[in-house]
């Protein structure tokens, strides 16, 4: 059985005390703190952001009372929002893709190897050219065809095997445009990567434009999706060097590359509840 | 005595045969390759782009019987464009600069320690602050004032001081808008540095609108200044990690060291006659 | 029907009108030049690298007299080296793998999405984890088991599956130590992945060693396999940023990233004909 | 009068409740907490170290009675180390230097534009070509021939000039080996700056080196000097990619770029207090 990893992270409006009083509920259930990260965006008056992983012996044990008290302490007493999980126990994660598989393909096998500590329930896609190879890693595959302008069926089927499911959806390169009904309806954080270093080369074709622009990298962006398209808060970017000589494919290759490291970061940060949202930004511990 | 180090470069519309004649006049003056460079856009139909640094043992004796033989082969001949210049003799840079001193020292230092080919006998300021420490490296150091929206009358004073006297012009960190006018009369390339990774954050106040956007990594870019403010040609790009935990002041910081690297390798790329201008882009060999 | 893509790489002692007569031989056959590399180790004196892909309408049907003027001018004309390959024909890799399966997935997964240039007619494990994964991309796998001191048994059965039948043999995790026998008889370059930055800890359990260092940066390195273990000639290096929270586990995790980076470009650039030895060096155009 | 930025660093045997009790004594003078960093090299039972960025009022008037309570609870409480220091107070610098001047002027003119918190009360040279330069920014320039094989009574006079008057001493390329004896005499840290990506390259002549191994990146590295060269903890290091046509010449340029930037780090962080040494290692927050 794998031990517990709980985490605890707080955010609110900062004030004196907060660190001693978060981490004074935790000394008091004989909890050893594992790792610490604060961060206040001003010395005065900001907004705070804790995450603090630990170890303590029996944790589903203590679990209710350890609640009880942060809802007094932290929640009623300092008026800050809190969550409290177990990073032992993996995220329940929906892919949504298209034809292209790269992506798709590499969380699978991080999956499969225990990089990123999350099960995979489903994956779903407007085509069936990826199914064979999902299914070979065992995990059920979702064939929703999503044809013409109106997407409302499809997206009405996808929330459907979606509920109650699924922790997090990845769009792996998943080329439909979701709506803003979805987005508000579907109940769990979405991450999408775009294929160029927002906010360069927004909408469609970025490694065409970053060609015909003559840039000497290209990029990818992994962001939380919002009503907002390609304005969600970005969780992770990275770039490659690029020269004249590639052509529009090589670019598409070398970026391709770093789709799947940025969205792998992400998805994998997500999974261990180390990204805080804060408006349009990301704090990343 | 320097040894001469000449540069051939030749571009135009490809077709089969161009390198072989290319060589040929080289081969005939006994001159050896050091290295060449060549790209064409197309395997068929594309442009030709070709840089070749040889060795000659006497480059000056021979250098009017070699572009007679250029102008017959390669001009006449092929019908292409072409410069013969010898990379030893330094080119003659101008540094135009404003309060910002990061990107000025850093050239003229560069330059004190051999590593950019250039002389600089001139820096052009709108402020006085940098006079000494430009003076300290024995440069002379021009202050033109540029207040009020009416810049001409400064530009023209600019103009005269460059006229004949430079073959490059540097903006670094230079905070003025250059008219068309400007640029049409200044009569040698403009490399200018952009405190952004282009085509991201166009403008002013690019590491304020990158920490509002929150992202993840930093850049600067170098190009040929055009009529069109930060469209001009890239030269040069690079990036460095941030994290939400930077200020703006911080990005700042980090960014400057992303824009001195990126600004001296565009200066001494171009100083080597490494760059050819195709249209809106660069080939750099 | 895949287009010819001509590679000529020559190299041999330089001196002055070797590209001159090497392209004149190509233009006399219409070939144009798609992209030319040139390297010389020296100004005067030096040891000389070209390598030249070059597009012509019939390949096939000129190839024979090709070579008979290669031959004639390159060969016996200027005494130096030189290969003719076709790289749109695909390079035969056999991978030997064992245990570890990321980097033998990544590269079989390269080339079924067609980023390498290659086909791979047999997988060689002394384990059998990885079997069913490699026949489902329809690559079929032969389990060599190697135990005890003596490995001469398993090395020939492997030299008589390779025999004739592959281009090059890359080591992808393969955690034996090939006897200097089985290299001076498998006929073909092999490639190895070392997982570091070389010549930093060489031998075994290089993350260990770098955890115990207190390193800030994990590598690792591409090369040949000679005789002298982890002393072949370097073709590709990279690394990644690590920090004192990494454990062994995680250094292992963040360097096997760059350790399919790195192996995939080798196995790319070697399938391009790109790659030219030079001693104990590589020259990589 | 900048306001002070008092940091806290505590270290020492790992268990339950020590951020609790480090930060209720931060919270009893009403400090707010502005960053904290924590790192257990182990869930149960390894070390604990935790650096703490706040910001109280009055640092100054309430210092005394802090240091009491963090006496009675940290030190005699719990067995901790802890230290306690206000980096708004910039540290005192000196900076030993040879003939190469680039890491020199580099940290000069970061502690100029602000970027280091530091002040540089001296440079001691074994050279003179430096003097004017660093005189030129202010700093007093002091020559401290060493020649011969006997070090004593250079070294005896080194630490006469140091002695009482720093807080750090910086060896820029300064490639006299210590000897033993002064460096247990110095009383301060020592940073140096190595001119490879130790623990590759030890030694003299790195880039030499690395040019003879044929290697695809060089990079530079930052330590603590301890009486085993080349192997005290290391702080940062870095890399710049480099490939066959670059000579020592040019690796060495290339090199020194990176050799500034992990320095400049390097000084930076621990003049903000963000290193702890941790036997070989360092904990970098």
């Amino acid at each position: 059985m794998t031990a517990s990893r709980p985490v605890l992270v707080v955010h609110g409006t900062d004030r004196p005390g907060i660190v001693a009083a978060v981490t004074r509920v935790l000394a008091d259930f004989e909890a050893n703190i594992v790792s610490l990260d604060q961060y206040s965006t001003d010395p005065v008056g900001g907004q705070f952001f804790q995450r603090t992983e630990f170890n303590v012996p029996e944790f589903l044990a203590i679990k209710p009372q350890l609640q009880a008290a942060l809802v007094e302490t932290v929640g009623e007493g300092l008026g800050l929002d809190w969550t409290l999980s177990d990073i032992s126990v993996p995220k329940r994660v929906a892919i949504l893709a298209s034809l292209t598989d790269h992506n798709l393909l590499d969380l699978l096998w991080r999956q499969r190897r225990g990089e990123i500590n999350m099960t995979v329930p489903m994956v779903v896609s407007n085509h069936t050219v990826v199914a064979e190879d999902v299914r070979g890693f065992g995990v059920p595959f979702f064939h929703v065809p999503s044809q013409g302008p109106d997407k409302s069926a499809a997206e009405a089927e996808i929330l459907a095997l979606l509920k109650g499911n699924v922790d997090l959806v990845v769009l792996a390169r998943y080329m439909q445009i979701l709506s803003d009904d979805f987005i508000g309806q579907v109940g769990v954080p979405v991450i999408n990567i775009h294929h160029s270093f927002l906010p360069a080369f927004i909408g469609a074709s970025p490694y065409r434009k970053a060609k015909e622009r003559g840039v000497k990298l290209v990029g990818a962006t992994a962001h939380y999706v919002t009503k907002d398209l390609d304005e969600g808060p970005i969780i992770e970017q990275d770039v490659v060097r690029v020269d004249h000589a590639d052509t529009v494919e090589e670019l598409t290759r070398k970026g391709a590359e770093v789709e799947r490291q940025v969205l792998s970061r992400a998805v994998k940060w997500h999974c261990e509840d180390r990204i805080v949202r804060a408006g349009h930004q990301t704090i990343v511990f």
